[in-house]
């Protein structure tokens, strides 16, 4: 297998298409993001990088919260357009027929029509250069209740969630194995 | 639509699972990691999160340096392993039955059945918690000449990337848009 060698760039994927909510209830904006992940477990935190000349950037820096929605197939094309527009001039939750839903934890609303909502609080900005890493914490996740079954157990997969990679969305497809599969042990006399 | 609250949890997805090389060529490992994105865009920069106890902290931690290694459907149960053994005991390149091959710019090789390598410099670590953060400049990448057509585009979708989301592994599907296509005018007179 030959390899070309190009310079560096930000050719990680898949990703997650997030939708950030921002701002309050009353005066709530949405900002698409790429650049999201998980960083730490215990306790658990995530980051969001995102460019200081962007409007929602002054809104999270001066609340020091925001929220991660995640986007599914069916969400994918508001979620583009929140992450093509902006806030200065377009009223996303109105142009997307989305609620703003008071958040438990932090003051920025979620967004009604996403399955699943984390609520995050910034501990520390980073900058980095053509971005600032917003590093913080997740208090609450807000879940669609028909994703968590009679038993209490989320069922994440029903949502249909998207991904991003190399600009392109995808639904998630086929599964392939859930963690651990490589090395399990079969059960005699079952499927 | 009525939600359910919980408290926080790692609940972003999808993630990229995506196996970490690292240490030499003469004396490789690797480790899966699902903990890592893309923080900024110029100069490009990623990061992974590892626990302190992982055999593979201090190798990153000493050498300074790493490769992310993207996981197609194909290799997804190689990741798994990569994901759930320690390098301690078992030399996960002969397992796997993977190709250690050096790279361009780091000392850390690349796994030559993987599409796509990024090779990757730490510039700071930071202490979360159960995780340290390591982020890391992206100085280079290796791309399997098959999905870099005549005219020089890399066309990453071919590849099958694997996407990992609440403890599952799960291929890319549909192609649902490109980024921009929410707004994006159709051209006249064509499909």
């Amino acid at each position: 297998m030959s390899k070309i060698f190009w310079n560096g760039g930000t050719l990680l994927s898949p990703v997650p298409p997030a939708m950030v909510s921002c701002g309050t209830l009353e005066k709530p904006n949405i900002i698409t993001i790429g650049w999201t992940g998980i960083c730490n477990t215990k306790p658990p935190m995530t980051y969001i990088s995102v460019r200081p000349e962007r409007y929602s950037y002054n809104i999270i820096k001066e609340s020091g919260e925001f929220v991660i929605n995640l986007t599914t197939s069916a969400l994918v094309k508001k979620a583009d357009f929140c992450g093509v527009k902006t806030g200065a001039k377009v009223d996303k939750f109105k142009s997307c027929g989305f609620h703003a839903v008071a958040a438990q934890k932090v003051s920025a609303p979620l967004i009604e029509e996403s399955p699943l909502s984390l609520e995050c609080v910034v501990k520390q900005i980073i900058p980095l250069g053509s971005h600032d890493m917003f590093l913080a914490e997740i208090v609450g996740a807000d879940i669609d209740e028909r994703y968590i079954d009679s038993k209490g157990k989320l069922n994440l997969q029903q949502a249909g969630l998207a991904a991003y990679s190399h600009g392109e969305y995808f639904a998630l497809g086929r599964k392939l194995g859930d963690f651990g599969f490589s090395v399990r042990k079969k059960k005699k006399g079952k499927k």
